[in-house]
């Protein structure tokens, strides 16, 4: 099996095999294919597109290509949120606990920033002495007891997305629904979760400019998910202004504390609850949305979830004291709640 | 200027502007250009296409990647005839020394075997003692004294050239005309000569199979040529079986010599005397096919251009004793010419 043979057979609009997809994915991650095959395939990859089943088995090669974490361990359907990104975004630091306090693990392995967006790893590192850089020991160690763990991408995970993300960044190859739903999936399926709910934004403001390549993105990654045994929902929502008020990592935990705390705008509620309620019924502890709905509410007025919040800051090294005296998080400008406006994005 | 968006607009279908081409030439040639990132834009270029204004800019910029050889001091229009190659072709060594004879200078830039066909050069050296790596200086000498010099590429033309058909090669972008053609006009503008009769092979046994893609890439040479001040003619010939009865390198030779000998097989005949008449009209001396075709015949029954080929064969330290005693040159199996079928071409 040649590299150029592949390169071709996808240049000529055909369908790979397999074995072919096995072959470059092995390839690319022990260095046998050099780059600049690779990144020659991942053109016509952009250029003609994956069926359904090569898109999954490209996820399953990149799965392959480092370790399936084992949560059998840890009670219950483990769950995730993953979100396409967008300024404002802060939804996981808001549903983490809450989904957690309702009874659902969530392992939620984050992202750094991604052009103008700040990412969920750099908003928590916002927090005084907070690690984000958890080993698959110190995870699970945190879902035991807090029933959530926040944590960076490790080395162990999905090897070969790190470097085919590390060569598309650079070789114009990012913007491909195949490759975009492979690499989140290779992560969220290694993350060894049962369930996942995807927040694909749509809007001016996202990475998705319209609602129909939105659409074809999030059936793409609930096919994948379906197919590998991790049960997968997609929302689209409006991403063509800033979600919430605050932009900047500080700030918008500020934001997040202020929404657990039965406060915050209308906006970042109601996308947050409605992701949170996906979780809960794919969770199995709600019955249906409008059950789901009504526990996350009590979740937040009763404390249970800004409780669960002070638990997962301590476990993972920081300040718990944070929630209560938001003064202890980095000032702007003196000023803690910048607006979307005042930010000028 | 960044590599990344001159990919992303010709993955997106726009034409690259005369700057953005020039900044990839450049870059490949002193390594600014990663390997990665020249593939990545290739493929696009495969299967977005370029238009003949690109395919121009890309030529330009790969002959100033080198030198344009200085003919200037040998007196006539240089000329030239190219051929994307076939089994049995070997059209060059018998229309050069009847070019030559006829009066217009020939300075023959040739390639080494594609694939399964040999290239002229590996025919030529097949003469005892004949050398191609002629230096520049030893080209001009050549064609002041015989009017012709057969040679091979030089890493003084067209180095882009080079870097790119080695990448082209191992990362499935060869087959694109704005691509091929780019890489043999810039060669052959390179090489200072004022016409080029191109001849382009269609059929089972040419890289272009179909009569469709043979006329595309004749109009593209046309256009390149005449857009560089180089008067080109293309002629589409058919491959769809070996031309003469010749196969194999020193056979090939042995084959030529019988022609200029007014011997030889009638296809091999027609073709090249077909592509000799369009040089001595683009080379002046005659004027129109019909008075080129008596010059050529001419040359062969005076035994002129015979004459001649031992010349070149002198001047460039073969043995020109082969033109009479066939015995000299490299035996196969005992026997010197082997038809088609017996090869199993």
């Amino acid at each position: 099996m040649r590299a150029v043979d592949i390169i071709a057979r996808k240049r000529d609009g055909g369908a790979l095999t397999r074995e072919e997809i096995g072959n470059f994915v092995t390839g690319v991650t022990d260095g046998t294919w050099p780059d600049y095959q690779a990144s020659a395939l991942l053109m016509a990859i952009v250029l003609r597109g994956m069926t359904p089943e090569e898109t999954a088995w490209l996820t399953d090669a990149m799965v392959h290509s480092g370790v399936r974490v084992d949560l059998s361990n840890i009670a219950g359907i483990k769950v995730d949120k993953h979100s396409t990104g967008g300024v404002g975004d802060k939804t996981s630091l808001i549903l983490a606990p809450i989904v957690a306090a309702c009874g659902v693990p969530i392992p939620m392995m984050s992202g750094r920033g991604l052009g103008h967006t700040g990412g969920t790893l750099d908003k928590l590192e916002s927090i005084p002495g907070f690690r984000v850089g958890l080993s698959i020991d110190e995870l699970k160690a945190a879902l035991a007891r807090a029933g959530c763990g926040l944590i960076g991408q490790t080395d162990q995970i999905a090897p070969a997305d790190k470097k085919l993300y590390a060569l598309r960044d650079v070789t114009g190859t990012v913007e491909s629904i195949p490759l975009i739903s492979a690499s989140i999936m290779s992560k969220k399926i290694a993350e060894g979760i049962g369930a996942l709910v995807m927040d694909v934004k749509t809007g001016s403001g996202a990475f998705m400019k319209t609602e129909a390549d939105s659409r074809r993105l999030a059936e793409s990654i609930v096919a994948i998910g379906n197919a590998s045994g991790v049960k997968t929902v997609a929302l689209i929502t409006d991403m063509d202004k800033p979600l919430g008020r605050a932009v900047g990592n500080a700030n918008e935990v500020i934001e997040c504390i202020e929404v657990l705390k039965g406060g915050g705008p209308a906006d970042l509620i109601e996308v947050t609850l409605a992701l949170t309620a996906r979780l809960l019924v794919l969770g199995e502890v709600a019955t249906d949305l409008a059950d789901a709905d009504r526990r996350a509410r009590g979740a937040i007025q009763s404390g249970a979830a800004l409780d669960r919040l002070r638990q997962i800051i301590e476990i993972q090294g920081g300040n718990p004291r944070v929630v209560d005296d938001v003064s202890l998080l980095p000032h702007v400008d003196g000023r803690h709640l910048m607006t979307a406006a005042t930010t000028g994005t």
